[in-house]
């Protein structure tokens, strides 16, 4: 291997197809290469959007975990994907970041149709380790036994639940080459909390930490270590690399072995913690100190999260280039500070994203009323209980697609037991760029089936405010309050009439043809529906039920009152409002036809929302045509 | 207070009316009561069936918990609230026990409409610490800084990722008046499993328990030291009770106090570690070593489960006395190794109950291919994709109810990824004695959203083992067996012919009036449904679809060719096979009426299948009514 020179004028990202090209590299050219990454990340994010934060603070991990394990034979499975920008880089796809999460473009998190060394595409936290375990046990059980599975997890990641399951069993089975990486940068969305943070702080903090970094860079310099005499040099090393697969706190004693910590931005520590890791021949922690949006100021000064993900920027500075807008989040969060002065018993909790979803204000007026709980939704909404069993009202504030963890703690914990708490869902519906595992299209369908379960969707801000606050209201089981991701719309859309709770939008007049039943923000589709429809020669009325769940009385009637009703929704078909709103007719033996309008099962890719609308049949004119259709197959002469 | 002279002709329990007597009794009463309570549960429940093993267990934990709390200002929250019965009993209930688990008898869980005692009534595991967090933080937001709050909670379900995420918010706030009892006995269901396992192990046999045991013993004799000066009773004892706060690895690790190990049958040594734990001023754990059946031989010699929930037994052996059935468990078991000797790829996972599930058989014959996980039901199903991932097929065995914790890692880690987990869903449809928490009614709805899932449902033990293995024969996404709790029907319900693979068990022949489609069991009350229909004048086919989701596509063909059709399901209606063939049928614009028999919305009480089927109005006599009555609302002359 021919010695290599660095040369800025040479750069070496541009040349960079494949991963056998970069363990082709010597070990000289990595750090020129970190900095290129870097480099590259700052600028084409600053187009797309994206994870920023995170992808800067694993170049070097990412970059000596290939240089170690040999994928796709070893199994490398990033929790939480969003951080395999780095990744997707050294296996050749640096070309392809210019449509970074956009249709037909790069996908946001790992993807098994762009290769062969992404394996697991889900974007929510703390699956890794049981992907990890599932792996090595198939391999042991094979007798594979040269084959090894990284995890590559983040300390926030650990507060959830499922690594702590994950971990108790594989800590029982020392047959398995399981790497666990633990990416420690005291924090993922934000400060990681708990007990678990508390010991993970300590451990960065003891003072051989530090001792031994300074140990390794005496050892080593400047002079290259891997290549010729790996071995030898690795022997010096081992008095450096501290308390080696020596007894951690916390992991030892669920039997763990552990290496670390190692400074994550250091790629000869790092290779030689995870050589070592690889050499054990049992499962083994390897913890790595790594800095979010390492290398770039405007992300490690941000004091919020680090850029965790951001929208298009300015890559000199940081800050935002996209047009500003006012965001249903915000509106959230001003709708809970708000209700949050008036009534006492009000308390907020978030699963780490304080920030993200709003709850942060109120944390900032009443610090002692909210309460961050970690990556942990379960959790979350089984505290929510027993703060609610104990007279308070706890608002919980998750993203939709989270909220899907915690199932049976709403059904039974919840639900079961009568108790008021109300669940504020950000990222309802139909999202966009993070692709299908953040899509919040599922909320409608499976929560609805929750005996005292009332879900309200809003359509504009003034409907956010005020069914919110009627949520609020409820004291005797847990309520919804499901709202879509980015910008509120400039203008409310005001009801003409209300009847029974039920927002009148258009009024079709008396022996109107068709009723439009649009929830949430599809009332919007449906006013512009109606348009078209009405073009055609048919009366429309429109309303928005604004409770989707349990579906309002009066639906029944007026859909009785009407030739036509369709439904439009944002939401998974299979069990949604339409199902519902078609049982309820048939109970009252009401024999109007009608359509409905949703998300067909599938897995739907990433792309804006408005293609993923046109992908499914969503728009205003595939509605418009689909009901149309629909009436015009109508008996004549009614 | 009186000096209490045991007299074993004059029995406590008669007179033990509510919670204040037993508080009044004397110290040296309570030996006499624990023997008394024993005896009175082991009588008790061979007449109702019932939890005995697991309430054999905690007799002196229950009494020193109500020795040192004071419920209800102090709230106790038991994990699993199977392990209640003793709790029930020091509350005033010993009365009620003659109708255990019976209709409006007493429930075999917690109950807040039994006793203001009662708090949680949840059936599933490892929800009482973060219920615990949640009351905790409340109390001490409202001042409230004398209450306490404490969670039982057995080692097993301290396996489930619920209680880390607990144990990870718990251990970071000083100021909660949290008493965490670890009731440890080596097993919950079955032995627990994985690191933690042994590291209890580790605590259990570190020499200072037994010393600390004899200490006590030493220091305390027989001398009562509850009632007159008991601080300086408790202050001779400090020395006693090993390591009392003191670190211990990974509670400690996590930021958490400890107490322990106390034996958990020495009511002194309880009640002294208790007091400790109290007096502390914030979270502390109190780790009790107790034996599952404890005093009781026919429990404690059973190797399987200790007898963790029993029919109804012989007091004298702990024989059972009911008939003796062929179940739906074994049958599944049978199949299961059957397969698994066909299909080398075959692996089987369990949470925590190898031996209800029945994979305890494949166990048995290929130790190597099974792996019991813990009650962790989020790790099984995302360490079953990584089997998958690599090449397996597992079998992940788990009751209905439990399924519901795994919503999520079915939808994302093992759908979106396309992977072949097949599902065997234990207990589903409408259980009985368990109550509203047990109940599998909700599989048929949430599952059925996930894209790609496919869910069968056996009526009788040859269809069980046909689509067991059809569902094996699924190499390209999740699949799901769905199937009651009890007694296989003695004979098989046979086909009289197929039609794309749906059964028709009953022919209507050309131009039959209605088409019924019982799902599953449900195919048994569809075809006596069919006779009662029949007497009234109509002709009648009955289908069974087989796989209930997605519904299959000659359905609708089928219906098409009726003029009424009408589901039978043992779920809820909501989202169930009935909205499901009804969205098919708008979608083709088949305006056939169609009638869906499921269950309502609603929290059902515990009773027998049949008191719950008439409560829901799904005998067969009702569904019969049901279905006549919209068939005589047909148009007349078609």
């Amino acid at each position: 291997m021919s010695r290599f020179e660095p040369d800025r004028n040479e750069p070496l990202l541009p040349s960079l197809s494949s991963l056998a090209e970069y363990k082709r590299l010597p070990d000289e050219a990595l750090p020129q290469l970190a900095e290129e990454i870097r480099d590259f990340l700052v600028t084409k994010v600053a187009q797309t959007g994206g994870h920023i934060g995170p992808n800067l603070g694993v170049v070097e991990l990412t970059m000596a975990i290939h240089r170690v394990f040999d994928s796709p034979i070893d199994k490398v499975v990033f929790d939480t994907g969003h951080q395999s920008y780095v990744h997707k880089i050294l296996t050749g796809r640096a070309p392809d970041f210019d449509q970074l999460r956009q249709r037909d473009g790069l996908a946001g998190y790992p993807s098994q149709a762009e290769s062969p060394h992404d394996l697991v595409e889900n974007s929510h936290a703390s699956t890794s380790l049981s992907y990890a375990d599932g792996l090595a046990k198939a391999f042991a059980l094979k007798g594979e036994r040269n084959r090894h599975v990284v995890a590559v997890v983040g300390d926030g990641a650990l507060t959830g639940g499922m690594c702590w399951e994950a971990l108790n069993n594989i800590a029982a089975q020392d047959d398995l080459q399981l790497i666990i990486v633990v990416n420690d940068n005291g924090r993922s969305y934000a400060p990681t909390i708990g007990g678990l943070a508390k010991h993970l702080t300590a451990m960065r903090l003891n003072p051989s930490y530090e001792r031994s970094l300074d140990t390794i860079k005496e050892t080593l310099g400047k002079t290259p270590y891997v290549g010729g005499p790996i071995y030898e040099v690795l022997h010096a090393m081992k008095r450096g690399v501290k308390d080696a697969l020596a007894p951690q706190g916390l992991f030892e004693d669920l039997g763990l072995k552990y290496v670390g910590p190692a400074d994550g931005h250091n790629l000869d520590d790092l290779t030689e913690a995870l050589w070592q890791a690889k050499k054990f021949g049992g499962p083994v922690i390897v913890h790595a100190i790594t800095q979010k949006g390492n290398g770039w100021d405007p992300a490690v000064s941000n004091e919020s999260d680090q850029m965790h993900q951001s929208a298009s920027y300015d890559p000199a500075t940081g800050q935002a280039t996209g047009p500003k807008q006012r965001k249903w989040t915000k509106v959230f969060s001003e709708a809970l500070v708000a209700e949050a002065e008036e009534r006492q018993e009000l308390v907020g909790i978030t699963a780490a994203m304080a920030g993200p979803t709003g709850i942060e204000a109120l944390q900032k007026v009443h610090p002692d009323r909210v309460f961050d709980v970690g990556i942990a939704e379960q959790h979350a909404v089984t505290s929510a209980a027993g703060l609610a069993m104990a007279g308070l009202h706890p608002v919980v504030a998750i993203y939709s697609t989270f909220m899907n963890r915690a199932f049976d703690q709403t059904l039974l914990d919840v639900a079961m037991h009568g108790l008021p708490v109300t669940f504020a869902l950000d990222r309802s519906g139909i999202t966009g760029p993070d692709g299908p595992s953040h899509y919040g299209i599922w909320d409608m369908s499976i929560f609805r089936v929750i005996p005292g379960m009332q879900i309200a969707a809003p359509r504009d801000e003034s409907t956010m405010r005020q069914l919110f606050s009627e949520a609020l209201d409820i004291d005797d089981g847990p309520s919804m309050v499901r709202f879509p991701t980015g910008a509120v719309p400039a203008e409310d859309l005001v009801a003409v009439s209300t009847r029974e709770g039920v927002d009148i939008l258009r009024d079709g007049g008396a022996n109107a043809d068709i009723l439009l039943v649009g929830a949430g923000i599809m009332a919007h589709s449906a006013m512009a529906a109606a348009e078209r429809i009405s073009s055609r020669g048919f009366t429309v009325t429109v309303v928005d039920p604004r409770w989707v769940a349990p579906v309002p009385a009066v639906l029944t009637q007026m859909a009785s009152e009407h030739r036509l009703v369709a439904t439009i929704e944002d939401g998974i078909r299979s069990g949604g409002l339409g199902d519902a709103l078609a049982r309820e007719l048939r109970d009252a033996q009401v024999n109007v036809p009608l359509v409905d309008n949703g998300v067909e099962s599938g897995w739907h890719p990433h792309g804006t929302r408005q293609q993923l609308l046109e992908d499914l049949g969503l728009t205003v004119e595939a509605i418009a045509e689909r009901i149309t259709e629909a009436a015009l197959k109508l008996p004549s002469g009614q």
